[in-house]
């Protein structure tokens, strides 16, 4: 099983690093990850960036591909033909075709959810619709091979289910185990719902 | 403020990233990553590698400090005298210095954990008193201003926890709704004391 972690210039790390700390443990399986021109992707905060195993002209094929969101260079991506056709190619045959955050603006855009349930960060909800999902408020939500999870952190839940599904209960819990994600988040603000207006503008602001 | 996240080669990814995404959101913060020589430092899964802004010759002194764990590659930074050495130079006067997962082995190499509380990766917790600390199983430890987190995915708590401390409240709220940490993990193992001795095998031999 081939597993494809696909980076871009501007993207949120943190989106794309929680499947990959899940997803790179499955046995019997090939992570790899792949930019554009096979280059580093610099991460939306320009803190840090990501080297890539692979160009995209290297791969046109895999069994689980994963797409990050990110904040400007997210629309950039959703604007670039060759991203948006090295997507459809590659997932052609794909068992398992997921994004976090926004990145499920860039599949919207790549067709892959016209008429389909999806999610994205609660910021960019109104605009999934957009790109022809019916928008579902979820920490990850499944229809058919396509899986979308929430914003950012909502990678490592849905990457740990997906596991589940891929190779079991017991080997995801052993690498939820091993991750030792056993969360304990000094806030209960991580929705909308729960944080409140006055915290949801602060964000806005933030991000 | 001046926020230094380090890295090197065979870190565990997600240590590192969970911080990044928080604190690198800090207003009037400046954020930078450092590596041995400036250059990318690939993870441990062999997956993809990080990209630093500056090499350690560049840095000589940070208000945070942010040490990741991983496998074989922390105990060779743990060994590697250069890296001590700019440690020990780059907190000299720093405000927090903080770690995730076994980077509080790498702490303890560098005399920081002498005398101090402090905890680690659950695997590890044993190796930690050898590096001169008082090992405590918990989701993070302070003491004095050192700062180390359990496993993995504990540095996301550790981070938005120093962003009140450093900002208040209210932003360290608005960062976790940004990053949508509204944590929902399938399972409920992602302690020792969850998982059972089932599965804390299988992740022994997962990671």
């Amino acid at each position: 099983m081939r597993i494809v972690f696909f980076l871009y210039e501007g993207l949120t790390t943190l989106d794309i690093i929680g499947p990959h700390d899940v997803l790179s443990r499955l046995p019997d399986c090939e992570a790899i990850s792949v930019s554009k021109d096979g280059g580093p992707a610099m991460a939306d905060t320009g803190v840090l960036g990501l080297t890539a195993t692979h160009a995209m002209g290297d791969v046109d094929a895999c069994d689980v591909l994963v797409v990050p969101g990110g904040v400007a260079g997210t629309f950039a991506a959703a604007a670039d033909e060759e991203i948006l056709d090295w997507i459809r190619t590659v997932t052609a045959d794909a068992t398992w075709i997921t994004s976090v955050c926004t990145g499920s603006l860039i599949l919207g855009a790549a067709g892959l959810l016209d008429g389909r349930k999806a999610t994205t960060h609660w910021a960019a909800m109104e605009m999934l619709a957009g790109y022809g999902a019916e928008a579902v408020t979820a920490r990850s939500v499944r229809d058919g091979n396509v899986i979308t999870a929430a914003g950012v952190s909502a990678g490592i839940d849905m990457a740990i289910e997906l596991a589940a599904t891929i190779a079991g209960d017991e080997t995801a819990q052993a690498i939820q185990l091993g991750i030792e994600y056993d969360p304990a988040p000094p806030f209960d603000c991580g929705s909308p719902a729960k944080a409140g207006a006055a915290i949801i503008e602060r964000a806005q602001s933030v991000f």
